[in-house]
């Protein structure tokens, strides 16, 4: 068995038994790009936008796709988005700086999170951000003030805390609400926001969204929560007159990081998930609202792969074989914060049978720095690559300088064409804030203490 | 009882009722400064250098301590470390590139790290760096060829496996190895190593390192170290008449990150470390090796304090307040990585009662993003300050743009004197590496698909 038999991707693989993504041979994008690389394929990308889109389109009469920012964020994969039509989901000042940089249209940007800063807000409403999704009551109160500061008219979301939590595979619904996140519905803390902003000229309140967990494979939580927030919208309606034109299901959707996992296709969740807005939204005679949905990972993830290079082999006889990398928990943090599992291939040996088991140690000063354990492998040797798979999101975007150690390349790649999205750090970079106060700075030839 | 009371820490506190670190008023570094920020108490660096060199210089004759810089380095404490006397550990090109940057002496830099690219050792060995740690025979012949090549002859010690691992109340002591550092003794593979180092002409090998864990509270697995490095020792003069002048512990002792730590004092493990090296030693017959410690943790944690500034607070009543600052794990990683408790004070009401417990909860999109759970403090107020104490390691060293947040400032703090070390990140430093191919460029007034 190979590489390309046991892992079951859409991988390429040329004559010389090279991994190609995108049409190009990562062989070469080490060459070219050196190493660590995280590669991005474009086509991937765009048909996992597609794959929202083109299927609500078919489903639902009014919705917009917005991209969770936080997954991985870079000024060309804004424009990437919005060439695809996707809106941004931001949950920072330096993420809707980002995206201003990049000329994404602020009326297509939706500001999130528990505790954006006057600051922050002041920088949304100034740029006419489209949407904020306003977390809590403090919040609101603050928006109202900067909104007559700035003599602004911000739409707005508010995010609710719908009592069910999803789990990879199961979730609960529980009265339990303990979340740093959204106002509760059912202590009342959702109806009072809302009689608040409707008493208020300065918002234009739009709807309600709900965020259910992350790396979900099932679509009934989903289906909970669109009954409970349906519920919810005509509790409004009937207390207040008011009806939401938009509802908002957040994201989550998991990808496939290993053999073990199966997500359910993404157009068959969509179909399910508007189904179920329709039938909730028809049994409470409740017009159809906008429906928006916030993939990150579900876009990304399996688009990107990082390219190590292999360097230390390290064999315990009768123990294990460690297999080093010039990379690890620094530009991966997912494994040691989240343990999670990741697969690879070594890059330059797609043929080559599968005949050894390996633990893929990170160049990280840290025993705990362990990317895979127990992979099988073609037989390793030093300057041979790595491609660990589905690393697109939360790897660049938490990469740390841990160890001082510069953050990798990003290369967009299509149709045999490689791009530099994201150029490689360099050692300047790594001091470029740092001052020396006169008294610490070292004369040539001083004698220490 | 109020904040300084319950912590017993060295805090002062002024007549405002204001916490002071290093005779700076930390609401007045808040207004200078911004938050979040990390404060760096210079004299209790400088105290805690010289716990360990005072000590050893009373105990023992022939010492260096090294400070581990992936604790955390900029060009400012190399000037620091450098006038208390003390050597760099480094472990990357980027940590070495700092130390150079900053002007500290070559020759008391060690170079460690499991997988050092053949770039890092050329620069390494280009700049005369004055001892690398071994830590495979890969690492030991790729060496070799190196200083061949650059007509150098370094100086090495090895690092080895002793089978001791420590954890925070225990250690073990058994057969297994398991590890992706160092050479093992009981295999064979470190006098293997030796006698490759003993037969070339380009190495000069000096000793042993080894380093048996993290945040470590007793004497005992040091002291296990030390007897199975003097036998190996033994062992290798029996063999090849070699003897080694320098003996190398490690780092790893533990600070006081919470109440219900309590670490030994530095100068007591210190004076058992030098007794139980020379009972070893002279039980062997064995010349007083050179001692060599690498304290990275316990001389700057404790002298660290990430001040943050109160956002967002949420009661959900009969189940918790939270209270929100403007960081989290994009500049404390650890709480979500080593799941570490962190104790917090509410920096401008010290002499408040600690009425009320609530959670900490940082800004990131991530529900895991909570710094501390159930903190007893002041009755917390939007604006109010929020300083974490013992964050001097592993934090700024471990920070990401997670969110795209700018990673904070560092200020240091000496005798009512401020001086800023690191400058805060800007939106624009996010996406300085950003680059945007032609076709992916957003022109103004684009329809997007």
């Amino acid at each position: 068995m190979n590489a390309a038999q046991y892992f079951q991707r859409n991988f390429m693989v040329n004559d010389l038994g090279h991994l190609v993504i995108g049409g190009c041979d990562v062989v070469e994008l080490a060459k070219t790009y050196g190493t660590p690389l995280y590669i991005l394929d474009e086509q991937l990308i765009r048909a996992n936008c597609r794959q929202y889109a083109d299927t609500l389109a078919e489903l639902y009469p009014d919705f917009e796709v917005i991209y969770a920012s936080k997954a991985f964020l870079t000024k060309a994969l804004c424009g990437l988005l919005h060439q695809e039509g996707l809106g941004l989901d931001v949950v920072s000042g330096g993420e809707l700086y980002t995206a201003l940089e990049a000329g994404f249209p602020p009326e297509r940007i939706y500001f999130h999170g528990n505790n954006k800063s006057h600051e922050e807000l002041t920088l949304a409403l100034r740029h006419q951000v489209g949407h904020i999704m306003v977390d809590n009551l403090m919040e609101l109160e603050t928006l109202i003030q900067l909104a007559k500061e700035t003599g602004t008219r911000p739409r707005v979301i508010f995010r609710l805390t719908p009592g069910v939590e999803a789990h990879t595979h199961a979730y609960d619904q529980t009265g339990q609400l303990d979340s740093k996140f959204g106002m509760d519905i059912q202590q009342g803390t959702a109806l009072q926001a809302v009689k608040i902003a409707l008493g208020c000229p300065q918002l234009q309140l739009e709807g309600f969204h709900a965020h259910i967990g992350s790396q979900i494979f099932e679509v009934a939580p989903y289906e909970a929560t669109i009954e409970i927030l349906g519920e919810f919208m005509a509790m409004v309606r009937e207390k207040t007159g008011f009806l939401a034109s938009t509802l908002d299901l957040g994201g989550g959707l998991g990808i496939k990081y290993n053999k073990n996992e199966m997500p359910m296709p993404i157009p068959e969740v969509m179909k399910r998930i508007a189904q179920k807005v329709r039938a909730t939204m028809g049994a409470l005679n409740y017009p159809l609202p906008r429906l928006i949905l916030e993939p990150g990972r579900s876009i990304i993830g399996d688009a990107g792969t990082t390219l190590y290079t292999i360097g230390t082999i390290k064999e315990i006889p009768g123990i294990r074989k460690y297999v080093a990398v010039d990379g690890g928990m620094a530009d991966n943090p997912r494994v040691a914060l989240y343990q999670a599992v990741y697969e690879a291939v070594i890059a330059n040996k797609m043929n080559a049978q599968l005949s050894e088991t390996v633990t893929i140690a990170g160049k990280c000063c840290e025993t705990g720095d362990i990317l895979i354990r127990d992979l099988p492998v073609a037989p390793p040797e030093p300057g041979d690559l790595l491609a660990v798979l589905a690393t697109g999101a939360y790897n660049y975007s938490m990469a740390s300088n841990y160890n001082r150690l510069p953050r990798p390349a990003v290369v967009l790649v299509a149709s045999g064409r490689a791009e530099l999205i994201v150029a490689r750090e360099t050692y300047a970079q790594l001091v470029q804030n740092d001052l020396i106060p006169e008294r610490l700075k070292i004369a040539a030839g001083t004698i220490a203490r």
